[in-house]
């Protein structure tokens, strides 16, 4: 781990700060910092991202919003229990991740948001302020935390479930239009007001989730604007990884793709809200985009399934079935199964991401980070789905810093 | 298709000139220029390729080396029956293909060879020659269809069944090595005498097999010395595509892979070979060298089976499990079951590179085409196994040759 | 092939005349008797039912009804191209499919029929009648039928789409009901129409769809007021088939299924048809209800889905998750993949149900034939799912007709 | 659970003592006398076998041999990592392991033996004794084990590591033999002794491993005239349970097998024993030779692997690939993933055998437990390997117990 670099701490404020992955990014620090646990799954602890001085992984404090009650502990020893979190971390993490609870503020709800049972009253009382009220106790939150801690610089990561799916808006395409919007007390996704707090409040900003958050002309102006970094959309983490790497092997060998069926499983909290088909479509949308862009055929037959299976608790299970042409018209397959823990290969990106993005800030980088487009289903900076040239991209950008000359290929 | 530009015929021979890939590559090429067929699986006839003015696909002239006396028309109808060729282009292909049988010579028989049913009874009189004078007799053949048919080049590549595995020997380390052991009679892989014939007279060889060919040293040396391209070995068309395509996203990832086990199943005469452990060998050192090097981690566990299984024919299937470690030490697995015609999926490539082979004469490159690596399991220059990366070198040659700038990532 | 006894010829007159099934049926049947098939896929011709002196194979003629003007023959060359029919058996079975073509008559619509593109306007014109009269109509085709080929009896199987969805009517619940219900010209399910002009024909009755058919209680009356033996619902061909093996030995072994998720992927006609919501419904709670009952957990949480893929044709391709429990909490799972010919799959059960059918007839046996449970996924006699039970309970029966003690076990 | 009947306490003799699956019965009998487990994964829980009056579970007093010195805790801590018992059953059965852990004894190595790097001294000084004092030293532990502990009796179930395969002798033929080969002081399988000193001390036994044990003539004729019942061997189960299961499917359905492949991974310390080709050698005759009577085809092509994949620890897991053809030649396939705990599937199963061989016992019923077959690779008894057929046999053993008429099917 990169501890001897000069750095002041810097503050990681997630949104959603209970959830499975913020729990994972907590205990996985002090893990991490304790020397309990290995840096698995994050590319930022190898080369060449190892040399760009990023913040080291024990100068991040943790701090957050959130709207439901369940405590932190709670969240861990479910996380135990699903064989994701090993008791030992529990133990060595306790006071870490004590400190982090306290620090967690109370969030505010998305309009339609989906009953939940342990709701914060506190966030059902944010909910009746004007949106611009909102905005303003958000930020106030996230610069309390800073100037508390005398933090460098607050990095603000968005992991809250699915937003249900709003079309375009023509409140969301000029600065302006939002914040007439604002001023006539219109009704606004609350991933929008997030992004806004935190931009607004100089924080650099990374949505993780599906939902709009700084990923619209408003908030992308705004961050111009103010010296900004930011970058979206929906972590890149299993199936649509796999999905993205496979495609171009189909364009390159000429081999013609009939039929793409995907399916997944997953039953976590995500699931459950997936389950809503108003919460899904932003999902689904993203991982069928990115297919049809790296086969290059919009007519191409695709199908995107989601499903919530509780007794998979955070463990998705997707299975892909991939229908394809060749020589001679022969018809083949090539089917695959992924298992993976969703909670722990999200947490790792969050800390690349939390890195790359303070990172950027300290650069004066302003704006979509492009280079980060290897990490979403939707990168915000739009680009190839390639995951291999996407991350080609992230090597180029560490080492045009670095001042390294490209290696080949 | 390209069928415009001012080519004179080029002869494309080819060793194992009665086997499924031959067969395929021979009714394939008559379908493509009947207009029945669609070129799917060769990215030549795709950007930036197609407009390197490429051999058009009907100035092909076949002809080639065999062992066994089967005729081509039992191939074609043993295709038929196992869903690989349609019946159509049979009839569409049967003149195109009879005068191809008649360009069929008989090949030499590898020291080793397993017993045949069928084999051709001048091949077993070649076999009494010396090492010298089978080089010549192959030439000779191979001379004498250039001349007869008038073809500006001839590309060999070589498409018969994989060798018995032979230690690396003191008598291939250089040209005159080589020559001295030819001189004392010494016996050698028929792969190496094919390869010697070719080379030796002038002909751009491509070795699409596992068996030695041309890239032991000293017939490295020859081609270089004769001003001849080159290109090998063991086409990477089905599982090991799919490894090395798989294999650098979990080194991006920084997910450690704990275990990768490939089990191949495939029921055709090459599997019939492999079914003996001294000719599955050479196979899967290449299946398994290139997983080492891309996960950058010579202690991975990794196994390869390859299993005769007769009922499958020529259709491939493999299942590859990949069990892998992730943060928090979550351990998670991807399988993927591929289902393929190994015949269907060779034979495009084999237009491709002898395309790319008659290209690089004509452009005077001599040596090893370092640019073709994405074909192969073993490239014989090296490199890495990463196929996206490999692919990338393909179109920067090409794009090289066209004059236009590397286009990004 | 029991050739031998002195049977008269039998019709066997098909509903969905020139659809997949019925073709496979035809073109089987004449590569059967030129001996250039082996009986695979059907008991019938194995012990001990081989014994039990069923129609031989080459005593069936054949005729049916079909909404659809599509020919026979162009339906056969698509399964050649589909790689299900040999193209031998189309030359071999000319004669035979010329002479069932002949006999095909022109069926009637289901009301909310799917759009077809090519339909037969006589059947349009069918629908103009009352339903009483379409009854007429149908029963005069299948006996005049019967009479111009001196048949010794007509065995009516029924092989259409898939309805869409009916909820239970009370007009369906007694003959009376249903006479009624005819005499003021109501509209009914066009497979209620086909079975009562069977059953009022004294034809035996197989319905090898989910639709309705014989299974309502008034049609069952019928059947036994008649003495007619019929059975449905619903050809247990593939997943679910599966299904009713797994099942069973997860409640024997005492493990406890969490979760079992059904993908199911087609792409022939049927298909077409289930993609639309409303003809799913029935085959989907055929495929739950299975489950339920063998796994004794009415809240077992299981997903059927049924997703048109036109790429798959008729090779049905199904993927299953089973997630279980055993001892100590330990979470474990079960997944497969099956890969099958749709119609080849089902063709010979039809051959076996209209043996069994004639049999029953010609026993004198009416009303349900409970002992072909085994061929369905909704029996109508109710009963277990289990295939094996089922299956034993057709040895059983055939047991008993031959005098022969039961095997144990 | 069965508490309540009129039982004194009965010893439950584990050889193997602190192996993976003795430590799951240990703990999970901990567990489900606390009220912590449900009792998943044993059939005698249920009906019809609950009213059977078995011994009940809190009767059990466990005690062993074993040849290694590692400790019971240590089994559970590795268990607890590999996420199969949960750590709040180590907390509650702690005392529960104490005590059996102190009631262990060293055990007898096989001649062959895999070089273990903690064995008990105490093992290699047994290995000096003659193979009778071998036997009479480990009856002795057996017995002062029953009346240390006044129990009723005491069963004795062999679950050690997979010894070589050894050819029939002659030796083994007749107790006569036997007895004549111990005079000499020649070398037996350390199964053979074990078997020996249990059935000559009147304790009923079941191999639950593939070695010989019980299951020679000589020793199958001891125990008849002991009065003793036993039973084996090789616990189905896992992947050959499926397969038991799966292939009657085929049979019944009349539907070709072409190839079954089956390729079973696993990482525990049976994988490493299983690495050893002599060890593998009886596993794979197991599995392979029931498919072969289940397919009623001697000379279908089947393929067992067994590879050690560590990193799986004791998650089993296993894909099968089943090729088949069915009607009109159409070649199909279904191919399934199998992922579970060889202990957590193992320990619950030898609960139940070990209350049935208690049962059978008290009954006085001698030899082969013909009813057990269903948790048998390779029944002693022999008979059917249909998985369903064989439990059905067990339903009726228990059904004829209690009295009742046997149900239908």
């Amino acid at each position: 781990l990169t501890r001897a670099s000069p750095h002041r701490p810097h503050g990681l404020w997630l949104i959603g700060a209970r959830g499975s992955i913020s729990t994972c990014v907590a205990y996985g620090l002090a893990g991490l910092n304790e020397g309990l646990l290995e840096p698995l799954g994050m590319c930022t602890e190898r080369p060449p991202f190892e040399r760009l001085g990023l913040v080291p992984l024990d100068q991040f404090v943790l701090g957050g919003h959130d709207v439901c009650l369940r405590d932190l502990s709670s969240s861990a020893v479910e996380l135990v229990h699903h064989g994701i979190l090993g008791s030992e971390l529990i133990a060595a993490g306790a006071g870490f991740a004590a400190a982090y609870e306290a620090r967690i503020r109370p969030g505010i709800l998305d309009e339609p948001e989906v009953g939940l049972a342990d709701l914060d009253p506190r966030s059902r009382s944010l909910g009746s302020l004007a949106p611009r009220e909102q905005i303003e106790a958000l930020r106030s939150d996230i610069l309390s935390f800073k100037s508390e801690h005398d933090l460098e610089r607050v990095v603000v990561v968005n992991l809250a479930s699915t937003e249900a799916y709003r079309a375009e808006s023509k409140a969301w395409s000029s600065l302006a239009e939002l914040d007439g919007a604002l001023e006539r007390g219109e009704g606004l996704p609350a991933s929008v007001l997030y992004a806004y707090a935190a931009i607004s409040g100089g924080c650099p900003y990374v949505n993780f989730t599906p939902s709009r958050g700084a990923g619209i002309a408003a908030l992308r102006e705004l961050a111009l604007a103010r010296g900004v970094p930011h970058c979206g959309n929906d972590g890149k983490t299993g199936e649509t990884l796999v999905k993205t790497v496979l495609a171009p092997l189909f364009t390159a060998r000429a081999l013609r793709v009939l039929s793409w069926q995907g399916y997944n499983m997953l039953g976590n909290r995500d699931g459950a809200v997936l389950a809503d088909a108003s919460h899904r479509e932003t999902k689904v949308r993203n991982k069928n985009e990115a297919l049809r862009e790296l086969l290059g055929d919009p007519a191409v037959h695709t199908h995107v399934g989601i499903d919530y299976v509780p007794s998979l608790q955070d463990w998705k299970t997707a299975w892909d079935f991939i229908h394809f042409e060749g020589f001679l018209g022969a018809k083949m397959s090539l089917q695959f199964t992924w298992t993976g823990s969703d909670s722990a290969l999200a947490a790792p990106l969050v800390l690349d991401l939390a890195r790359l993005a303070a990172f950027a800030a300290k650069k004066g980088e302003a704006g979509e980070m492009l280079h980060t487009a290897a990490f979403f289903k939707a990168p915000i900076g739009g680009g190839t789905h390639d995951f291999h040239s996407q991350f080609r991209a992230l090597v180029a950008y560490a080492e045009q810093h670095l001042g390294t000359p490209r290696t080949r290929n």
